[in-house]
């Protein structure tokens, strides 16, 4: 069966989040339903990462299994023109047969838009978690640098996360005040080969309780040494995080390919 | 009667523009309503400049005119609190009675996105104008540059602007490429004391209609000359528009006042 590679954009306010659920609007739901309507065939469609409700992705890599396919642009084009006006397909190319999203997956980058400001902004509703009071950035970071290289991050995890290995590795947590030029949005950026559920998430709350002192400098260090969840902070809320970029393996990617293997 | 002057930001995409109509949810209806719950009273409030369905704001200006006041810090909190989450209050401060948000600006600065690129962003869906195909910028700067000084602007405004006078002087109106870093985002900002209904729209589609060819260059030369509106462009949606900032004639600022007189 052929497969093509889609590079997908979606804005993750209205959907409840990307697996397909009964009863649920869902990215993947609306994609394979579109793509079912383009080929005329069920469809199944596969991504590089869940994200959850309210989850944003600016390039989240999937993959269209079909009994039949179509030319190049038809897909790009004719898919995004089936999608709703919260999904939009940037890529789309024929690829080996065996490519899975997950495992041709070298890596991701998810970043976290925080608003620190005094008055919401209705502009960031969707897009950003407002901070109330004043963070202390310079305590973000000296937090932040604890968490990347290879941890047993058990401890910053969803509740019914069920995996059972909970080592993963970050290579770069960054922080990013003034993001875009916007005065008061720090963007928290986090990179590594693989993520537990609503890891990113667990671990932006706990910075943030850390920022705001609510929890003490030093608790990373310490829920990474004994994986206790209920000591790290809270999770942060699903609307500023962003899927911002999926890494392959250097042999999945394609020629002129618009995705890269992972920074060196 | 005691006066308040606000600052107030808001998501245009819900509302059908500022100013109040029956049967309608306008910015003005909401924060109406929402004052007059603080003040157990009826309000009116009257705004610098009234913006269009759909339209932004990032920092409008206006004034409630109450029969009996509350403390300051109330007044932002508190009608924040009772606003819906589209709108938010940035500054509130008693002011002179005689205050007119309208008379008392000495100018506006509006921002305009288009998105350049070849699909659509689903984050960008109502905060810019999506232009397909590729749009020639120094054929947009090279038009833009006609705009600035005083001319009769006629031919740039809505079929039912109902002014007599229609001359207006534009400062500036820069064209700024990869706005905020994002590549394909551009701003068209544009500086000026007041303007005709839908002024900025009508400049903005015949600016984009000229850079992509579909108008000849020196459109702009030829319709100031001529005020025939329908030899300009078209008039460019609402979502790319933003109140950007508006600016109070020296009288008019507070002490420490979060606006500012014009720039020189």
């Amino acid at each position: 069966m052929p497969t093509v590679r889609l590079v997908i954009r979606y804005d993750g306010t209205h959907f409840s989040g990307w697996q397909r659920q009964r009863g649920a609007r869902t990215v993947q739901a609306c994609i394979e339903e579109a793509a079912a309507t383009l080929v005329h065939a069920p469809v199944i469609v596969r991504a590089a990462g869940r994200t959850d409700a309210g989850v944003h992705a600016l390039a989240q890599v999937a993959a269209v299994r079909v009994e039949r396919t179509i030319p190049e642009r038809g897909w790009r084009l004719g898919l995004t023109a089936r999608l709703p006006e919260d999904i939009s397909v940037l890529d789309a190319r024929p690829v080996d047969d065996a490519f899975d999203p997950r495992r041709a997956s070298a890596g991701k980058r998810y970043r976290y838009l925080l608003q620190c400001t005094p008055m919401r902004d209705p502009l960031l509703r969707d897009r950003a978690w407002h901070i109330h009071g004043a963070l202390d950035l310079d305590r973000l970071r000296r937090e932040a640098a604890d968490l990347t290289g290879t941890h047993d991050f058990r401890a910053f995890r969803a509740a019914d996360c069920e995996r059972d290995t909970t080592v993963r590795t970050l290579f770069r947590v960054a922080v990013v005040p003034d993001f875009r030029g916007e005065t008061g949005v720090v963007a928290i950026e986090v990179e590594g080969t693989a993520f537990l559920k609503n890891m990113v998430r667990v671990i932006v709350g706990t910075l943030v309780d850390v920022a705001r002192g609510r929890l003490p400098e030093g608790t990373v260090r310490a829920r990474l040494a004994d994986g206790d969840r209920t000591r790290a902070g809270i999770t942060a809320p699903p609307q500023g995080l962003y899927l911002d970029e999926v890494w392959l393996h250097p042999a999945w990617l394609l020629p002129d390919d618009v995705l890269r293997p992972r920074p060196a």
